[in-house]
């Protein structure tokens, strides 16, 4: 194998490496700049035996059942602490602890609506994460449609003012969650967007591709310096009916109360336990999943699955006769759903050590089966990526992968990516809804994902080499 | 065409018109006891058009979005029943008019369910239909858990007594709904039978096939002499949850609080409307669907699909160039989720008519597709029940029918009955459920639908003989 000093390939781009001769342009070549024989044996063999079967699902079941809806700031977050705490000891992980970061604590309450006139009916609706509330009598007002975020702009104040604007625009179902990245900016935006023109509250249809009278939250944010206004998202069901009563061409009144409020901010904290390498223990391969959940449902799909499939991956690391030579690093974020603010306390906390993190990955898209094998390395390594893809029998997507919104704060670090694209055809049925339970997992899927993040992650905390830096920017997410 | 004196084919046995050689056993021959060539050229004709298009889907879409939940006794059931007067009138029927009975007016109220040891969640649950409430502050207890509603019956009182019963059987999906009726006798009878045992209140994992946080509700009923407690129904991942959490091997309580109630009866009526006949007026062929819903959903499948159905049948034979031979009476029968009040008092206020009533056929299992044709006729005309399944190219099923639980009431008037059996396998995934909306049918379903009934109205209508009474005994349920 050629091996190339750290430092020097650091400083070599790849045309510099083709020029040379040192990197073969076809990875199924087994290059020298790709993965060596013997990592790619032991790589294989961890993915098939997972295949066989892991402890993933015991995970989520353990999870959802013992701690259940865990949303930020609340007591069964932090019940979810400990439960992580509690596990990773179980499951053998070693400088297992807790790292404090301050999370919002944004709570529900009690919340209804109904459509008034013309043909009165009660409708579910659930409120948008961090929306205030309403009066406890609610806002009754006229409701104006607008088919989508960008339209409400070219409505005149006149039209507005006063009213209840009610977006309604239908998610796409895709298998590469692009539909979701599409339609959910009117969840983030749509209150301040209308707000500005007077509107007293906002409905959204679902963000979600379901037809369940199960409605969707999910974080939304106020523009400074622009009125709050309540915020609440109509299940997909309820979206048709006020539409077709919008249809009638009568005037529509519609009355929400939202009990929504925010208390003060809570102290809690990330959780964090590590397989510690063998040779180079300071080098660390970070696994990233989220702990907390939305209040409506168990969180299973979102994000129990990424926390068992993360925690199982390093398991079956943590039992090989011989450890990978670099420190595998779980870490369980607070509060990815209202802000990552886990995320963003990890990375100040961990700044001097980022340029030792290797490879960061993260799993927060459900049980869906891996597909592809996105990146964000130093396109030398891409040989690297293109071996794995070709090990996992999946696609190789783009070198602009984000990994997922907890690794983000990690970006000026320049932290090498390496992402699992999962099949999210299914994911956003039940994505941020009650519905999110554990009956939506199938064990099978879940072993999947373990048997894919194994044999990446033992690859990459082995491999001679490493990822080198990712290029500058923050990569996409997806 | 061998004509057979109506009072003769009567008093003859099919074993004895067999030896007389005046039957067919081969229905395919089109016998003489069989569908006349030109009633089945026009039925097979209505029948095509039928599945090019109705109107069934619009008359659905109108009454749920302009009515929606309708539960017996409610204001909503007498918008529900000025819409029907309204849309009768406007399909061009005849002595169109309301028909009083007396209902029941039980109302759910506010309900909630935590499980509150070992690990507290909230739950998603639903009182079932005629349950007591519970005091305001909840009742809290221990839950034991049977497997069935038989198992209930070998515990001691001692292992009941103070406690909640948990039901947790699951429902079977099956295209003929033997599933559901195997499931529900414990929605019916769970209660006493855990109250004679000392029980302070049952909860049954909801009489459905569906994996959403939207429980099933459904008549219960309490027997004389056993003392009322509430009973609820869990959603399919919440009654998961009550039993991993059982299955963790803690004491677990359970607080369930239900505001459900009876207020007193309500007076209000079925509506009822006519396609009158062009010879023999006096003779009905009787279409009956239920106009009430639950409160949950807006009562889409259960049952505005069947109120549509049997009204487009009825409008496309009004339309025909020569109307049937036969009057077909269309009745939209009051409360049939609550004890059929409405299809009891039909069967009373018509007890005299009964006799004149040749056929009756219900529509009430949403908009699944006709696969099979069952009866309840005289044995002596099954070549006509025979020639009917052959044109719309379904199974024939036994000649054992009930046809509908509305019908039942006019069972001793040995009232003929023609039911075809929709495909259910999807159906109890909502039925019963706030699920159960406008976006769960597909107006090809519908259409389908229609032209069955079409056809089998019509020749029924038209036709120069008639089915003769029904045999004894009520026909089964379906």
């Amino acid at each position: 194998m050629l091996m190339i000093p750290s430092a020097a390939r650091r400083s070599l781009g790849t045309a510099v490496l083709l020029s040379l001769g040192l990197l073969s342009v076809n990875a199924r070549a087994q290059s020298p700049a790709g993965l060596p024989a013997d990592v790619r044996a032991t790589a294989s063999a961890l993915r098939a035996k997972a295949l066989a079967g892991t402890r993933a699902y015991e995970i989520v079941r353990s999870l959802t059942v013992e701690v259940g809806p865990r949303p930020a700031g609340s007591k069964a977050y932090d019940a979810a602490v400990q439960w992580g705490l509690r596990t990773m000891k179980e499951l053998g992980f070693r400088n297992v602890h807790s790292e404090k970061t301050t999370v919002p604590h944004w709570v529900r309450g009690e919340e209804s609506g109904e459509i008034v006139a013309p043909y009165p009916q009660p409708v579910h609706l659930t409120a948008l994460g961090g929306s205030i509330g309403t009066p406890a009598a609610g806002i009754a007002a006229p409701v104006i449609e607008v088919p989508s975020l960008a339209a409400v702009d070219k409505l005149a104040p006149a039209q507005v003012k006063g009213k209840i604007v009610f977006y309604n625009a239908p998610m796409r179902r895709t298998k590469d969650a692009s539909g979701y990245r599409d339609a959910v900016p009117v969840r983030g935006g749509g209150a301040s967007a209308a707000a500005k023109l007077g509107a007293v509250a906002v409905l959204i249809r679902s963000i979600g591709t379901d037809h369940n009278r199960t409605p969707h939250t999910g974080g939304m944010r106020y523009q400074d310096g622009v009125e709050k206004i309540p915020a609440a998202a109509l299940s997909n069901p309820d979206a048709d009916l006020l539409d077709a009563e919008i249809a009638a061409g009568k005037p529509v009144t519609f009355r929400l109360k939202l009990g929504a409020h925010a208390e003060p901010d809570v102290e809690t904290a990330n959780v964090v336990g590590e397989v510690p390498g063998r040779e180079r223990p300071e080098e660390i391969v970070l696994l990233g999943a989220h702990l907390d959940s939305w209040d409506l449902g168990t969180g299973a799909i979102d994000d129990a699955a990424g926390i068992a499939i993360i925690m199982e991956t390093a398991r079956r690391l943590a039992g090989l006769p011989r450890g990978p030579r670099r420190t595998i690093r779980v870490v369980l974020y607070a509060n990815e759903e209202l802000g990552t603010s886990g995320a963003r306390s990890y990375a100040a906390a961990h700044q001097d050590e980022l340029a030792r993190h290797v490879m960061a990955g993260e799993s927060d898209l459900g049980s869906g089966r891996v597909w592809r094998l996105s990146s964000h390395v130093n396109p030398a390594r891409l040989p690297v990526v293109a071996d794995l893809a070709k090990l996992l029998g999946v696609e190789q997507g783009g070198n602009d992968a984000e990994g997922g919104s907890d690794l983000r704060p990690m970006s000026p670090g320049r932290v090498p990516v390496l992402s699992l694209s999962q099949d999210a055809s299914e994911y956003f049925d039940y994505h941020h809804t009650a519905n999110d339970t554990l009956d939506k997992i199938d064990p099978k899927d879940l072993d999947q994902n373990v048997a894919a993040w194994a044999a990446v992650v033992y690859a990459v905390a082995e491999m001679p080499g490493d990822l080198g830096r990712a290029p500058e920017g923050a990569g996409r997410g997806e």
